[in-house]
């Protein structure tokens, strides 16, 4: 059983003729509802995948029964969640207009409980953006701790940055995120990999790169026509863990998480085209080769 | 039966420390979803009045069986929609800043399909803000006819103007609106006044005026601790309608327009602090003495 803790989130992706000036209207002449939250994401897509998932993120009393609720049933995602009955699920009003440029307005709602909830102990757990605090806390009782700080890198001071990573077993980041950490923490990026022992970071439609110990393997991305590169980091880390549970070797696990991503980026949406485990391999064989049995025991 | 035809919407006001620039993102410190559109707030305050209602709007696939719908059965509103499975219900996003700047993004959703919807044939129907085309044919066919052109008042051709106010019994407008028929006519207040017979101009805080054939009467505001003027508008209007169809004469039905304004304006929201008739009826006697029988008839 994987663990991701994080948030669940709603986004709202409107279009509109034009953004507005202050105290000015628009009108929106498309909006779409798409499911979102970065750990959500990633349990999403692990779900699909067919491994076992319990997500843990804070939620409103206006999710039990919203169609986020019965998708994630659907998928068989087990919930673990922090309902706060009187704030909204965490939800992202994003308006793009004709030329491309863009307004976010992004509520946190639910997601404060983070703060002061308890946090578990967990065997297997992955830790997206949600409150630094909490993380560490989960961090520090957890035996198995995957970490990706996501855009909330530039919140945790460099006390937080410094327990979670004494922590992490792996850890995910971009080449943002990482120079943010070397930032934060005053050290080389080397430095942080020794530390984690497994690090893999991602450069977009560029591909990825793992470093274990004194080794480095570039894995390129699998070319697709992307429709949308949301939700591409978050199906790369699903892909990564799925197959790492299941005993697969760090490099494979990159080439399952790469393919993964491939999948999510064809469509509008971190949710809407998830692969489930054949789909994937068979992308996979087509191109990394045959995919070699894994080796039972990381799970 | 009073039927209202108009906009049924969902409204968002949120509250943000600042504006976005372009590109760039603000958290939500606070996000209320309130019941909303001109013709919806029109009906429930005469629902709660107790007066028969049908409301005639266009609404999306994510109404039926939500909040708001269970609320106007609730509250006894009788439901003839337009259903546009694939569309939302009009939805209104409002974010304001710290220093009371605001942005709007409406998203007119469902109510497109006002464009080309049969218009039915009505004995005593109030117009709200809808599409203009559609309001005229309903003017054209109906018996008895109140009209509201609201925000709206833009959107109407000369044509489409003359023709509803040639079928229009019972004219509402602020002073915004009022002007902007007289521009778009290219005739005088007075002119219209006297084509439609009775017309109410409400003046925000400041009160309304009635006018009837050759008379002019003054209502002046009840004082309240205002906490949110919208909806003052609706809420007179409903007021005045119930009162109508009782019987009431026209100064009367002001009083209890006014009446029942002052009540939604103590709180935040449309629908959120409207008064039964007994609750009207007790602060009218405060304000303007007895209320006297109606002369049935007029429903």
């Amino acid at each position: 059983m994987i663990s991701v803790v994080g948030h669940t989130a709603i986004d709202h992706i409107s279009r509109v003729p034009h953004l507005p000036e202050k105290n000015c209207s628009t009108h929106i002449s498309d909006r779409q509802i798409y499911f979102g939250g970065g750990a959500a994401n990633i349990a999403a897509g692990i779900a699909t995948l067919g491994e076992q998932v319990t997500l843990i993120s804070c939620i409103g009393g206006d999710f039990t029964g919203s169609e986020y609720d019965l998708w994630m049933n659907r998928i068989g995602i087990h919930q673990q969640f922090f309902v706060i009955p009187d704030a909204h699920t965490p939800t992202a009003f994003m308006f793009t207009d004709d030329t491309g440029d863009q307004m976010t307005f992004f509520e946190w709602g639910a997601s404060k409980a983070f703060a002061h909830a308890e946090a578990p102990s967990l065997p297997f757990v992955h830790m997206a953006t949600a409150d630094p605090e909490f993380n560490c806390r989960v961090a520090e009782r957890s035996e198995f701790t995957s970490f990706d700080p996501g855009q909330d890198v530039f919140w945790y001071t460099r006390e937080q940055l410094g327990t979670i990573l004494a922590n992490t077993d792996i850890l995910f980041a971009n080449q943002h995120e990482i120079r943010q950490m070397c930032t934060t923490l005053g050290v080389s990026r080397d430095a942080i990999i020794r530390q984690v022992g497994t690090a893999i970071f991602t450069m977009s439609g560029d591909g990825s790169t793992l470093y274990t110990d004194r080794s480095e393997y570039f894995i390129p991305a699998v070319p697709v026509t992307l429709a949308d590169p949301t939700g591409a980091g978050d199906s790369y880390r699903a892909g990564f863990l799925s197959a790492y549970v299941k005993g697969y070797p760090p490099l494979t696990c990159c080439k399952i998480g790469t393919v993964t991503a491939s999948f999510v980026v064809e469509h509008v949406g971190c949710q809407t085209h998830l692969p489930d485990w054949n789909s994937m391999r068979v992308r996979y064989e087509q191109h990394f080769g045959m995919l070699e049995l894994p080796v039972p025991g990381n799970g």
